[in-house]
C-alpha cells in the first residue's frame, strides 16, 4: 500500500504523481495544458465565482463521499444565483500517511460528480501537512459559471405573499454524517443526499414560474438560508412545519440528538421564494426532476416591512402543536464538520 | 483574549464574526452582497483561472505572513500567463484555538496585498476543524483574470538561443522560512521576496520585447520550472550558475541546509524566456520595476529537438568550477510547507 508523504507537496517530482491521479481523474485538457491557470472561454458578459473548502469527517459516508460533497458544493452555489456551473478548480491539503487508494477513490468520485454537473475541472493544487496537521484530506473547490443578464435571483422584488418552497427532504446531510459519527447504527437506512443542482435549477427557471430567490440549503439548513434572507432584504417569513418533508428517520434521529431540523445540513436541497399565482408551475417543475421529487411548499412571506418593531422575529414557524415560535439563526455548535 | 471555536465554522450566527472580520478587511461591495456567488462583471473574451492552498509555517515571517503569501501567489499564477489578475476568493481552514487577532491580523495583511495588487476579494468560506487537525489556519485563494487574445506565454515558439531571465535574487524565500524553522539566527538578515507581480510582468509586456514563455518560482524554483518548460516544449536549456542572483546569506544558509539554490522557493520572481535579440530591452523593462531591479539574464534555450537520444538530460547547469552538471527537478522532501 502507498501512502502520501510530506514531499507530494512540494512541488517537485512526487507532486506530479498526485498530478497524474488528478488528469487521469479529471481528464480536462485545460488541466492538461500545465499552465499556472487555465485560459477559458468566457461564454457571457457576468461572470460567477464562488469558492468552498470541505472537512466534512468521516471522508466516505451513504451516498457520497468528501470529493462529490466538493463538486456539488460549489456547482450549487454557482445554480442558485442563476448561472450556468462550468468550470471548477481542486486544490489539495493531504494529510501525510493518507493511503493513495483513498485518494484515487476520492478524485474520481469528484470525476463523476463534474460529469454528472457538466463542469470541468480545470485547474488544482497539491499540499501536504504532516501527520497530526490536517485529517486525511481537505478539499477547496471554486468555480466559474455565466449568468445571464437580468437575472436576479437575491431576493430583491419579494412580495408579501410569496411562497416558500423546499425541493426535497430536510436534514438527510446532516443526520447520515453525525449517525455515522456518533455510531447510532442507522447507517444503513439513510444517505446524504449530495447531488448536483444545476438542471432542477433550470427547469424551475424554465418552468416561466417568477423566481424571486434561490439557496442552497446546506450548513444552518433553512433556518439559516431564512434568516439570511429575511435580514438580506427586511422581509418576514413564516414556516409550517408540518408541511416541512423529513424522512421518518431523520426525525427520530434528530430527536436522539436534540438537533431541530430545520436547522440540519443538506448537500442537495434548495429553498426557493416564488411568486403567488406561480408556486404550482414551480412545484411541478420540481415534481418532474429527480433532485425535486419531493419538493412542497413549507410556507409564505408574511411581511416586507423594511423597519419592524426592534426586536421582532421575523423568521417564524408554526409548529406541530400549532404554536407560533421564532425559528432561529443556528449558532452551530452542534454540527461541526458537516461539510 | 478570543479564540476561533468549533461553532465558527458551522456557517451559523458564529460563522457571521469571522465574515465581519473578512468584510471589513476586504471592502468589497461584492463580497458584501452576501450571495452564494459574487456576480462579476466580464472584462474579455479569455479568462484565467487559478486555486492554491497555502499551508506554510510559520503562519507570520520577515517580509509578510501567510495571508500576504496566499494573496500574492494567486495573482502571480494569473500575471505570468499574461493575464490582468482582477478577482480572488479567500477560503479558511482555521483550527480551534487560533486567536482571533491572529486572524484579523492574516486577513487585514490579505487586504492590503489585495489593495496593491490591484484585485477584490470578491468570495470567501470558513470551516474549522478540531485543535490537532489543523496548525491554526490554511487559506486558499482561487483568482479569475482576463487574457488578452492572442497572447500565448506557454511557450510553444520558444527558439534555440532565447534568452532566460529571471527577475532577481533567487531563493528569499524558502530560506527565509527554513532559516526560521531550524532556529539559526538568520532571522533579522533575510526577508521573503513575496510580492504581487502583476505590474512587474506588465513592464515586460509592454516593454516590446517578445515573451516566450513565463512562470513564477514558487515550490521546486527554478530547478523545477525550467525542468517542466522542458518536459512541456521538448527544448533544451542551459543556466549559468555564476550569472544567478543569490543573495550572500541565502547562499551561506543553503549551504549549511544542503540545498541547491535553484531548487528553492521563491514568491516574489519570475524566469522569463526572451528572444534573444529582445534581452537586453526585457533587462531594462525589468530594472526599472521596483520588483525587477536585479533580473538577470542567467541562461539560454540551446535546443529545439523535440526527440532527443533518450536520457539526455534536457535541463543543465555550468557550475562555478565551470563542470556542466544535470540541474534535475527536485523531488522536494527537503522542503515541505514552504507555501
Amino acid at each position: 500500500m502507498k501512502y502520501v508523504a510530506m514531499g507530494h507537496g512540494a512541488g517537485g517530482s512526487l507532486t506530479d504523481e498526485i498530478i497524474g491521479i488528478a488528469r487521469s481523474a479529471f481528464a480536462s485538457a485545460y488541466l492538461n495544458a500545465g499552465l499556472d491557470s487555465a485560459i477559458l472561454p468566457s461564454e457571457g458578459e457576468r461572470i460567477a465565482f464562488t469558492t468552498d473548502s470541505f472537512v466534512v469527517k468521516p471522508l466516505f459516508f451513504p451516498g457520497g463521499d468528501i470529493g462529490k460533497l466538493a463538486v456539488c458544493g460549489t456547482v450549487n452555489d454557482l445554480a442558485v444565483v442563476g448561472a450556468r456551473p462550468r468550470f471548477i478548480s481542486c486544490a489539495l491539503i493531504l494529510e501525510e500517511g493518507l493511503p493513495f487508494d483513498e485518494l484515487e477513490r476520492i478524485l474520481g468520485s469528484m470525476g463523476s460528480a463534474a460529469a454528472e454537473a457538466g463542469v470541468e475541472v480545470v485547474t488544482g493544487d497539491t499540499k501536504v501537512v504532516e501527520k497530526g496537521r490536517g485529517d486525511g484530506i481537505y478539499i477547496n473547490t471554486s468555480g466559474i459559471g455565466f449568468a445571464p443578464e437580468g437575472l436576479d435571483l437575491s431576493g430583491a422584488d419579494i412580495e408579501e405573499g410569496d411562497a416558500l418552497i423546499v425541493s426535497g427532504s430536510l436534514g438527510d446531510h446532516a443526520m447520515t454524517i453525525l449517525g455515522l459519527r456518533e455510531g447510532l447504527g442507522f447507517e444503513s437506512a439513510l444517505a446524504s443526499d449530495c447531488a448536483p443542482l444545476g438542471g432542477l435549477v433550470r427547469a424551475l427557471l424554465d418552468s416561466g414560474a417568477r423566481v424571486r430567490f434561490l439557496r442552497d440549503l446546506t450548513r444552518g439548513g433553512l433556518a439559516a438560508s431564512l434568516n439570511e434572507l429575511s435580514e438580506l432584504r427586511g422581509v418576514s417569513l413564516e414556516v409550517d412545519e408540518e408541511a416541512l418533508p423529513v424522512k421518518e428517520q431523520v426525525r427520530a434521529l434528530s430527536e436522539i440528538l436534540g438537533i431541530d431540523v430545520p436547522s440540519m445540513a443538506n448537500e442537495g436541497k434548495i429553498v426557493a421564494v416564488v411568486r403567488e399565482g406561480d408556486a404550482d408551475r414551480a412545484l411541478a417543475a420540481m415534481h418532474a426532476h429527480e433532485y425535486g421529487r419531493d419538493a412542497a411548499l413549507v410556507g409564505r412571506v408574511v411581511g416586507c416591512d423594511a423597519a419592524p418593531e426592534p426586536g421582532h422575529a421575523r423568521v417564524r414557524i408554526k409548529t406541530l402543536s400549532g404554536a407560533l415560535r421564532i425559528l432561529a439563526r443556528p449558532s452551530g455548535e452542534k454540527l461541526p464538520r458537516i461539510c
